[in-house]
């Protein structure tokens, strides 16, 4: 009997003027470069090798050390890549892990199973699902039986809400988010009273981010492909986090002068000359915002090995809380 | 060992060169008024008269009514005619209410125990808490006990974070926000691509209206008190949402010229000549921005209007879902 309120979900597909994989052609001389770089991979070396300490505190303690379990369903490439980046990470910091690995075509319940198992294992104390999952399962009803105490990425809806709303706490701030904030934080950028701007608005990284961004009370916009004129919005920002997963999206002119630029885009290219086969670009045009912003970060050695770092940290938390070891 | 990352709450205090509770001196002449009035209370009657027409169809269908309890503590006068207002909308579209009145002195388990009977009565399809309660409870626990099923102010977290994230649908979308964009729909406001400026980030009001502004595809803009030049910022909004609670606060300055207005601040002033002894006053300087929006809601008898009719939808909606009928 009312118009639909909240059954309005568009896709978020970018103007095809804002998707240009090519790097803008424009001249570039030393002189001109004025920002710093944001090497994330430092910051999270810190706070690696300080979670290190702490697990081999409580291994000394009570004789147990937090477990992570993952559980990637499919063959794709990046998931793989990421889950083995994830279980390396954990090694390296003492985290016992624990990875399912399930075909593309399994069925939901196959995913179900390993979950429910994981949420009663006690040596678990945090389990993730890689996102995204194949077309025919639903994420949605997978996720919601994840155990609330071992939503280490913290996509869980009351976890969300929790984190949305004023004077409440969520178990576990999602990883990416918690990166981008803590980011600012050790390198000392003030968030309170500034312009802060988010581009795009997933439930894994636009949103909890523009959500913990109101949380250390920046004034938010989140730009979204229906924005209108969104380099002019983003170009009154004073901190600038990315998401969109569109290389290039962010040129020059939508960066205020002395901005700090935060990028979270990873979108993956194939490259024969690296490693993996392919290379990961972000979302800024690193060559114009080098010479407008005080702060980018690089993609990649930005955001993402802090998103790894923060993986860890709730996951130490989590096991911290579970087996009350403080 | 991280910085804290969600525990910086501080108290919203406007600075107090945004709070006059003077009307400001400006000529007026009927000559330069131009907005158009939202009258909410036409929009609620019709509502409401729909939702009377329904719950007969479910009387005479099933044998059976909607049923709305309140658990109201203490003598605040405001809660008091609020809850007043709703039992008497309740009455007149035929829905069935329960009022639980509890001293203000009552202790914590007083409330949950009301909460629990009312959670377990299968006559009841929608609870409330009227807020604020006394300082003495902990709103936040007393909120955790209620049934979310029977949540028809949409104020639980798992509400809020279903509301925030795109794909997923709340069962309640709390009354205020839902009755300003209902209003704003009905009157023809085109929302998707539109700035949209929400003035005052609570949770019950500014932050659940920006999320649904939000998933209604605006480009979304919280102005809170630590906003750097919030004139500034809400003056570029094609909508502008206020709901800081403070008289005036929004100035002809603040408005583009045309822009859709929507006043949600209810403060109370002490009036002999009113039949409660006092009267409400919006946030927005009605004088200055009658001249230069397109649209205004008036305070009384704009959104609050409404937010009733929205808990009577609610309330309405979640007997349906529970008794199953359509």
């Amino acid at each position: 009997m009312s118009p639909p309120l909240v059954s309005l979900d568009l896709p978020d597909i970018w103007p095809p003027n804002f998707t240009s994989s090519d790097t803008p052609s424009m001249q570039k001389s030393f002189n001109e470069r004025t920002a710093a770089v944001l090497d994330g991979k430092l910051v999270s070396m810190e706070i690696r090798s300080r979670i290190a300490d702490e697990v081999s505190r409580m291994k000394k303690c009570i004789g147990k050390v937090p477990g992570l379990a993952v559980i990637v369903v499919g063959q794709r490439r990046d998931s793989q890549i990421y889950v083995r980046n994830k279980i390396k990470a954990c090694e390296e910091a003492g985290i016992k892990s624990f990875v399912t690995e399930l075909p593309t075509d399994c069925a939901e319940v196959d995913v179900c199973n390993a979950l429910l198992r994981f949420n009663k294992d006690p040596s678990i104390h945090g389990i993730l699902v890689q996102l995204p999952l194949p077309q025919h399962l639903n994420e949605e009803k997978v996720l919601d039986i994840l155990s609330l105490e071992k939503d280490v990425d913290g996509f869980h809806p009351l976890n969300i809400g929790n984190l949305a709303m004023r004077g409440r706490e969520p178990l576990f701030i999602p990883c990416t988010p918690k990166g981008c904030v803590e980011l600012l934080i050790r390198s000392g950028v003030e968030i309170i009273g500034k312009k802060a701007v988010v581009i795009g608005r997933s439930n894994i990284v636009g949103l909890p981010t523009s959500l913990l961004l109101q949380r250390h009370h920046a004034t938010v916009t989140i730009i979204h492909p229906l924005t209108d004129s969104p380099e002019k919005i983003a170009s009154e920002a004073d901190i600038v986090v990315s998401a969109a997963g569109v290389p290039n999206l962010v040129r020059g002119n939508w960066i205020k002068p002395g901005a700090v630029v935060i990028d979270v885009g990873t979108t993956p290219v194939e490259d024969p000359s690296c490693e993996d086969g392919y290379r990961l670009i972000g979302d800024v045009c690193y060559e114009e915002a080098e010479k407008v912003a005080s702060v980018v970060t690089p993609v990649p050695g930005g955001v993402g090995p802090l998103t790894v770092a923060m993986l860890l940290s709730n996951t130490l938390d989590s096991a911290k809380r579970i087996l009350d070891f403080n």
